[in-house]
């Protein structure tokens, strides 16, 4: 039997709420840090066992969670390192910690979207400025704040390496937090960079006042949709049915919360998506990623009607009305393998 | 170009609310009987193109569909048999039919469960009783008031000729009621069959106050249960994910109408299984389910640990609180190749 092993410290960059609440999560299993830029915030981590800001007065974080603002501290502390910064941030920080960083430690990413401009995955761009730290994502059915109070949820961690993907994995887990692993990096974060744009899609549907058979069409449709595109670019099929595809797909379709699915129904009630942007305070990855994926499905020649008709109503003046009879025009073919909706 | 053919005769045997509900659709295609027992069913789906009993009075059938309690006439007559029949008379009516129906008449079924004693899929009884006779299933997530209320739905039609399959689409698809093609016959009848028990296990988690993430976790972990099991009998993995498996598991776990969704939630306010069974004056076939799905991961030496909780709760005393204790105490492992939870 191998000896007793030094416990690896986690580094939580970011001080959102999903951050915070990993970090949280991380923290009773071992040693973690979070860095936070806010000192208001790491004294709050620190002194009260809170995040208020992102998380409110009710819920306590592990009482073992340490916070700094030291960029370096954290960074040279860190023997694995999970990046719950933004995606427009994310290449920044990574280049601010090249030179600190210690070799070989592996970067989880917590961010469901691409970087804007080059349509990167963030494990792509750890790749291109870490090269030699394996990269990978942790995502999931998981709003943060139910997560945070401690209602059961799951995630599933993908690293190219299983092993490594097994060993981080008892990282963020927890007898309500179930962490599941894979090696397909490209499917989870492909999954979690295009539910948000189904999202918008029922979330229109709402609008019309469509059936409970016609949103579970929807969203069965969107997962082979999303397999199908994921696939051409290197994910697995059975990712897109899991927790970050069809998982997060259901959370994000059918939670008052979803912002996404908010905007679906706003663009239903006749509002431009300008007036719609300006009146959320949040952004909705999903109005930039439908654009996106009409790139990525013309690169592989493929038909992506529900994500086309989503794009149409964002960015090409269709209505919801359009968009849902562009849909019903489609003749349905096999279910599997035919190329329409 | 070949020349123009006559159209198939489809006979539809049944009069409930989604026998009724498809007839009506076929009738929008072509030449549509519906054999029901009722003489004044017939009689009002004849002269009032309604089927008050089951479908209300609000519910306008195409004017076409024409009913009749002749079994000798609609046996007769079928160029496309549709068995709307419940289970426990589906043999019964095949050998009634076995000397009057034409040679190589397709069988459609629209029976998502077992029989009880064989645990038979309808379309083995068919290749039973009436050998020769290509067997399939329509199914998906089709609640029968909605559709027939006409809000947009989807289902598929499973034939083991994929070209039989498309031809047989044709007759089962109007403007609003897309109906997808598969050849994945057990696949399709499985999914029926096994996702009432998951609907059970999401109603009990509604007892104990699961969070949606929760919710999402548990449907997203069914699909991968139903998938291994239904493999493991011959299914294909994509129609678990499709609208006949996570399409129609959404709608059995989200619809307030959901009679088994309703039977894991009273489990979990306490009541006997006897007593909620008494209480309800339809079947909720998930109750007798779960103890076959037992049968079948024990043949197949698969561990079910939903299946398995569920069926603990209903058939050995145990409670709800025990089930999710159960699951929680599972390791998460590998989310496509784990064995467990």
């Amino acid at each position: 039997m191998a000896p007793a092993q030094r416990k690896p410290n986690v580094v939580v960059l970011g001080g959102g709420s999903w951050g915070t609440t990993v970090a949280s999560i991380c923290a009773r299993r071992g040693p973690t840090l979070q860095w936070v830029r806010s000192q208001q915030t790491a004294d709050d981590i620190n002194d009260n066992h809170r995040n208020s800001r992102y998380l409110g007065e009710e819920v306590e974080l592990a009482e073992s969670l340490r916070a700094t603002t030291d960029f370096a501290e954290a960074a040279n502390c860190a023997d694995v390192l999970v990046m719950g910064v933004p995606s427009h941030g994310f290449r920044g920080v990574l280049e601010e910690l090249a030179g600190e960083l210690r070799p070989w430690v592996p970067v989880v990413s917590l961010v469901k979207g691409l970087e804007q401009g080059t349509n990167m995955r963030m494990s792509e761009i750890v790749d291109e400025v870490l090269p030699g730290h394996p990269a990978g994502i942790l995502a999931g059915p998981n709003i943060a704040r139910e997560v945070a109070e401690g209602y059961a949820a799951a995630a599933v961690l993908a690293m190219p390496d299983q092993h490594l993907a097994a060993n981080l994995g008892n990282l963020f887990r927890t007898q309500r937090f179930r962490t599941y692993t894979t090696d397909d990096v490209v499917g989870v974060e492909m999954a979690g960079a295009l539910k948000n744009v189904y999202a918008i899609a029922v979330g229109m549907g709402y609008s019309l006042g469509i059936g409970e058979n016609t949103r579970a069409m929807v969203m069965a449709r969107a997962v082979r949709e999303m397999s199908k595109l994921g696939e051409a670019m290197g994910g697995h099929r059975d990712t897109f049915a899991g927790l970050a595809g069809m998982g997060d797909l259901i959370v994000t379709c059918t939670s008052q919360r979803s912002r996404n699915r908010h905007v679906g129904e706003q663009l239903g009630s006749g509002k431009s998506i300008d007036e719609i942007i300006a009146s959320m305070n949040q952004v909705a990855e999903g109005v930039k990623a439908a654009s996106v994926i009409m790139e990525f499905a013309d690169k592989h020649g493929l038909n992506m009607p529900i994500a086309r008709e989503v794009d149409r109503v964002i960015n090409h003046g269709s209505t919801v009305e359009d968009a849902y009879r562009g849909l019903a025009a489609e003749k349905p073919g096999h279910e599997v393998h035919g190329s329409g909706f």
